[in-house]
């Protein structure tokens, strides 16, 4: 196959079959971003992809796989479907087909079947999901917000590295402020885990924060929030929450009565701008930092905008080579100028060295 | 001294000396408190007190402590300072001159002066922070929110009793739905720790609705979330910081132009509404469940209004007797109909039993 560069754009595999809303809302996505210049191939059961396709009027590529997994399919159990959209759609990517994948779809066999296919960065034990959350002034990048419920120190650094170098390379920023997530701001606050990674990122030549309780996602004093699988997940989904229960409300209060309907039409423009600020679809997915190729994994819930956010910031990832260039500033000669002697030696330290 | 009943409701000791605005704030909050009827003894340092109450022209009754205990101050310390203002309300209360204590002062300090003083209710191995928060149909409590960073599956077992009881007789819910937080709501989701926990909660005879995950906390679904404190801080913390942001958006947009201003100044009833409805200052502070008499942790950002709330919380908990009723609930013969032996049940059973 010689799908790559067919426009001179990397191509993203899309992974039909994954996602509350899959296939429809992810065809629908696929067709936006293909609409917005993405280069884009399908994959899925080919009697979906024929019927999904043809009710949209659209002749997207696509290539067949006789399975799908299912959004609640134990991780060993989806490793061994062989022929499963998702397999198909990272091997594309392994035989240099495509440059990257996007599913929606069940989260611990995208990960699982990820790190069987690539393999992982070197000197990662253990990769995140990581994603762009907005901010006060711009957003702050959160890792891990649901890979690894459990960790351990060694893991967190690893994280705070992948974090620095990801918001390094794909916002220019020179040196970005990394914070740990706590029960407190104070460094004697959280678990004792969290007590000795705060610890050793202090000794770490990045520029780290301290602890930063909650409520900071959306302060802009940090661009990366360091934290176990299961708070970061917490966190953003409180978020997320919130933010959806309190536009629900303004909706319904703004129905109420003639009044409101009238002063609310005059608002419009503000509170689209307001959403759009807010909205977490705008952020696309979550890339999956430390396996050795581009996944972004979408939320389950994903509609169209959030598929295709996500597939474009597949493709600039591909475009910038991120996470390539993650593994050249991470460990090898000739690295990113500055950044690889300090995080080569924040890769080898553990907690109690010094 | 005969504090208690002077107008037959019960007294609430106020320490005035914690919080990140205390005192003025505090002073505030409990003239406040008074104006609507309750019935309130401040506890300061008496200079404190003396310029505090001459400046807001209050003759409010007080008691004086010779030292105030530090917001970042370890707890080690705090319990060494014998006549802290905390420590002086506590004793207020063990002497039967109060029924409650008020404080936004340093959590870890009001959580160990409590149980020193006052003991563990029998069965509680560790005493947890517990709140009520807005959610879509009314309100959920939600336990532990900060004092067990790290905990083990009895202490949640123990804190989904508590809250059950709590929610039970605080709100007249015959059989509140309890639910434990995890980042994803399959029960294969979490943590080996949660993991657990919600294996011997569905052993329970409570009507446990087993995992909710972080945007739960304003679904409405379930009366009472259960975690550690970690990321029940977490969880908390995100959604304040997410409402607050969008409220500042709001306001801002609503600033940016005469159209704006003018649409919004029609809107202004709405707005409120929605800003009452979620406005965590509303819902008054944390009840520490677990210790044996009725402590009260506010924020420490706390501002009049949350300690006035806080206040009257603490009297309703006082006038309905609720530290002492859970107790009867959780063990003694005689308990609340229906509710003590599932609760001795749930008490003694350890992961692992059956």
């Amino acid at each position: 196959m010689s799908l790559n560069g067919a426009r001179g754009d990397p191509v993203i595999a899309v992974d039909v079959m994954g996602g509350d809303h899959a296939p429809d809302e992810v065809l629908k996505g696929a067709i936006g971003a293909h609409r917005l210049g993405c280069n884009v191939i399908l994959v899925g059961l080919p009697e979906v992809l024929k019927s999904g396709l043809h009710g949209l009027g659209s002749d997207l590529r696509a290539v067949g796989a006789s399975e799908a997994i299912g959004m609640d399919e134990p991780v060993s159990h989806a490793l061994r479907r062989k022929d499963s959209s998702l397999s198909v759609a990272c091997k594309l990517v392994s035989s240099g087909a495509a440059s990257a994948v996007v599913s929606a779809g069940n989260s611990g066999a995208i990960m699982g079947i990820a790190l069987h296919q690539w393999g992982r960065l070197p000197g990662i034990d253990r990769p995140a999901f990581g994603s762009d959350f907005p901010s006060h002034k711009g957003s702050v990048f959160i890792l891990d917000i649901g890979a690894n419920p459990e960790v351990k120190v060694s893991n967190l650094i690893q994280f705070a590295v992948m974090g620095e170098v990801f918001v390094r390379l794909s916002r220019g920023i020179d040196t970005p402020r990394i914070a740990l997530l706590s029960n407190g701001s104070e460094d004697s606050k959280g678990t004792k885990t969290i007590k000795e990674a705060n610890e050793a990122l202090r000794k770490l030549d990045i520029d780290f924060r301290g602890n930063v309780e909650g409520n900071s996602i959306f302060a802009g004093s940090v661009d990366v929030i360091v934290c176990d699988g299961f708070s970061g997940n917490v966190l953003v989904k409180s978020a997320e929450g919130a933010a959806s229960e309190i536009f629900g409300l303004i909706k319904s209060e703004l129905n109420r009565d003639f009044v409101s309907k009238v002063a609310a039409a005059g608002l419009r423009p503000a509170f689209e701008r307001i959403k759009r600020r807010i909205d977490f679809e705008e952020y696309g997915g979550a890339p999956v930092l430390g396996v050795n190729n581009i996944m972004i994994n979408c939320h389950g819930r994903s509609r169209a905008k959030a598929v295709t956010n996500a597939i474009i910031l597949a493709r600039q990832m591909a475009q910038e080579r991120l996470v390539s260039r993650i593994g050249v500033a991470l460990h090898e000669e000739g690295g990113e100028a500055g950044a690889r002697r300090r995080l080569v030696r924040a890769l080898h330290l553990r907690h109690g060295d010094t």
